[in-house]
């Protein structure tokens, strides 16, 4: 499998604090790999939630596609700091670099890529990005948005 | 991202089928996105089984870096096949590929590759593939050893 | 805390076949007790698909009590059949009762009761038993209806 | 079913501040049932972490049987704080009961009394409680050991 750039931690901007909880460990005592999908999740709720972009409970948005590295075992019950950021604007899609570091030794458990596509919770299709989601995200990650609209459909 | 290629289903050899549960649905009424993750991993179990490469309840590998196309939603407490193929081996790690079927419809929800590790229960590290858990799985995915033995690490 | 009796097996009608996952397994190498909640709710889908209680892929009760015992240690990535079986019917919730065995031992591993109380989704309140709800279970059940009109509210 | 009891929020004396997570609500937009088992666990974690009861990541007991009640819906994405209250020491088990209510709000989500069994995880056997493990619990509960030790088994 090909190697994946994830962005340094200085360029991804927001962070949000998640506990594992000890049922994730699996039977060979680590954090059980579908738990990273969950820490992951979590990080976009909350940015989703601070950024104004959540439809009561609903995130207008689904996940199309990620690419995980697993880099150390990690462990349940703990405290993790997950990092998150938006590395790309497309017209109905957008994608997110993402970083799990265990609180209390720094030390890293998995980096991840992840490309989302908006959504209609009514009509369960994918439809373009609205332009106050757009916006908003703009002003969060500091872009100029003609040079974030890349490649991303 | 980069696209990513999955083999046909003609060369994914194992074949699993898997139920997902109710509950997997979440409040978008779609299977979670996590819950792909469980059902490779019960798609290993069955061809780990199969081959006899599990110690206990135990699978003598872990997960190190894997890469997930979302292809359709997903719906729970339905029954799915997962196809699985290992499509390299190296000295201390392997890759495979899947996909995940829907029974009914023949719908595909997801495409799968990953990079597994062989790693030791007892020590907690990384080890090199024993000859016995190569040989089972160039037996039964129908491998010349050389040539399958690629640049996998 | 009180015993509480569950009906021999003989009275439990619906029987209900499900996997658990290897993941299901936590850190100890035992089922974890959540899951158990989840193999019950497994089997009230098997048996509200069968009498055709379910509005599309949702239930038209919720759960209002469960009584869990956890009768011997649980493993994850085998198949169990799931016994229940409706021991009151009330004017807006009914009760049931419930049994996991693994297959290939035989060994129980749970038994429980448990009340649903019937609920709108749409308007998310708790709501009288419909009639012809109320007739498919008296009917699968083999009930006479007056006799099983207990004092479940 | 039976009522059964749970003690005021003034004697349940151990809480723990435990968040839900968003994929936690099912497709019926509630948190699913048997995350409230995980809810009363990550208690009993922090309970048993507070009191040195841990062998390692590991519970010296495990669950033998739970009464949940289940009082208004909760919700994914939120805090909550469980109280714990450990009600009954016996010679080889102790009884527990909880409490969920949403942080936010002030709203009770559940009630549950438990059954814990000393175990020792090497053997996979019961085992009394030891002298150490009593201690601790009787200290914090401030409890007089003779009026608690009753009928549990």
């Amino acid at each position: 499998m090909s190697a994946f750039p994830v962005p340094d931690s200085s360029k991804l901007r927001f962070r949000r604090r998640v506990f594992t909880r000890w049922s994730d460990e699996d039977n060979q005592n680590v954090l059980n790999n579908a738990v990273y999908m969950t820490l992951f999740e979590e990080a976009r709720l909350g940015w989703a939630r601070e950024l104004g972009l959540l439809s009561g409970n609903h995130f207008p948005f689904l996940l199309a596609e990620t690419h995980v590295r697993f880099v150390a075992p990690g462990k349940g019950g703990v405290e993790v700091e997950v990092e998150l950021g938006t590395t790309r604007l497309g017209s109905s899609s957008f994608e997110q670099a993402y970083r799990v570091r265990e609180l209390a030794t720094g030390a890293i458990w998995a980096e991840a890529r992840a490309r989302l596509v908006c959504y209609d919770p009514a009509t369960k299709k994918s439809r373009p990005m609205e332009p106050q989601f757009r916006g908003a995200i703009v002003a969060f990650e500091g872009l100029v948005d003609g040079a974030a609209d890349g490649p991303a459909a």
